[in-house]
């Protein structure tokens, strides 16, 4: 598949796109979350809203139709609230693009145009769904209004690979054994984020270590932090921030600055010290997220081997009926 | 202040609104969260945002300009990020709505078309700032594109005041103490919640517990809950549910089937027995999140009370340099 010819038959069939509604569930939406992102931050004429799927059927947007393009992530390609997502949205008629690693699921029944993905360690960025979702909304832009930035951004997703293969090895030379470690002492902590790497604040959470952990734990908004949150910390209370590299860092470095003097537990995850300096600054901070996945990968995996407790292991997930 | 003549005042400004930004911090960005909420499932015309005030300022998004209507809550009005997002809004050429408490802020400054509410216990919704973002935003629809439920928000929005009064009373009797009590036994807990009351799901967790009670605690989706956070639940582990009375309903009712099954701590707040039956269900959904933050207080003074640490309480808001 190619995004340049996706959203030239997008744009063939349909005219002019005037909402894209990225949808999906947990990781697949938060997958979404730095297209949807970029869409808002660049583009002057098209709308961008993410949904989890069930909300975005049972609260169905009325500018949706066929003016629309909705995209719809599901890594099974079968999640029952995706599938039914894609299916209000094509009734609404709009155009949907599901993207999906199941090439004989119901997200690539002949309706929907199916984006068909590999997956595995060394997949590079632009073939997994945040580099798709990213191309898709680089391509529309690009398309519709122009982006100047559209260049920058293609070299960005393939130039942060290389970045992701270093930040690996750095990772867990230096910081993975002290983060799982820390998971010994703190049976609940506080992970900090901001800007499109907030999709791996809140990733980082509910998927790395709810979900493959059974670690409890919290995201908060670094820009948010002082509006009620920080009254909270306290010496012995963990918090890991990740640094984005991009505009919103500001936010993480003033978040920082005070954890810095009220707690004795923190863990710092700096996208510039792993690399994300390399990267043109005007695009870099939409693929923070995929830096910070990558790490939150290595940091979940130490984490499981010290607690004896392997990432895969699920207790209700595809086991019980809910 | 009349939210009809101000929207009159908008469109003869500046012709139709095509994007409304709602920005604040904390729990004036929760404020905004229904209002934000309704206008994308109910506009077909008009885009909506909700930004906490550092990040629209950071990634000012592309399409705010001379046809956009920005609505900022600050309720001291000297909010240093939500004054800098007024300003950066007005000079993008925005319409800029400021609502305050105080009237003798930077909010109302004179570029600013400002809104100062009053504050307390027995101030209705309709001059508060959930129920004047509201006001405006069907207020906007109406205007624009016509607004069919138009006179039930209204008239629901009025309505609110006498199932709140009710509400505090069952609360104090049923729950109050039973939540409190919860607080010695759990260090930590999950607060469940969907649609348009999500934003006092976050708000309950950011502002009534970290804030006000130093509380840790963190805010789960109910449509999201199964995509990962549901493997962390295990007896010993509480959980607050909040159900909406809305369309988003039946993802409480799914999440709460299956804590019923799987812990031994469980707290529901139902909004329909709470009187929310009594509302259109057309548009109670909109209202849920104040009758939330009406139960959210109570519980939050109760635990107060029990931990002899008054809500009023802080050790850096506005006490420290930050």
């Amino acid at each position: 598949m190619n995004a340049n010819k996706i959203i030239s038959k997008v744009i063939k069939e349909k005219g002019r796109i005037r909402t894209v509604f990225f949808i999906g569930c947990g990781g697949s939406m938060i997958d979404l979350y730095p297209a949807n992102y970029m869409l808002n931050a660049e583009a002057s004429d098209i709308s961008s809203y993410i949904y989890t799927s069930r909300e975005f059927v049972l609260s169905l947007p009325k500018r949706l139709g066929n003016d629309s393009l909705v995209i719809v992530c599901s890594h099974s390609g079968n999640t029952p609230e995706s599938v039914e997502a894609a299916h209000a949205a094509k009734e609404a008629g709009a155009y949907v693009i599901t993207i999906t690693h199941n090439k004989d699921s119901k997200c690539t029944a002949p309706e929907f145009v199916s984006w068909v993905y590999p997956w595995g360690d060394d997949v590079k960025t632009e073939y997994v769904p945040v580099g798709i979702s990213l191309l898709l909304a680089a391509e529309l832009i690009e398309a519709q209004e122009g982006f100047a930035k559209h260049e920058a951004l293609i070299k960005a997703i393939d130039q942060i690979d290389g970045v992701i293969g270093k930040a690996r090895l750095k990772v867990n030379e230096e910081l993975s054994n002290v983060f799982a470690n820390s998971c010994k002492e703190n049976p609940f902590f506080y992970v900090l984020g901001s800007g499109s790497a907030f999709s791996q604040t809140y990733g980082f959470v509910i998927c790395s270590m709810m979900e493959m952990q059974w670690q409890n734990c919290c995201h908060i908004h670094s820009g948010e932090y002082f509006h009620g949150p920080f009254e909270v910390t306290e010496n012995g209370l963990l918090y890991v921030i990740q640094m984005s590299s991009g505009k919103t860092r500001e936010m993480d470095e003033r978040a920082l600055a005070f954890l810095r003097g009220h707690t004795d537990r923190l863990i710092v995850i700096d996208a510039l010290e792993y690399g994300m300096d390399s990267i043109d600054s005007s695009v870099r901070e939409y693929l923070d997220s995929s830096l910070f996945y990558a790490i939150n990968c290595e940091l979940r995996a130490a984490r499981g081997k010290l607690f004896n407790h392997p990432v895969e292991t699920r207790r209700y997930m595809d086991i019980e009926k809910y």
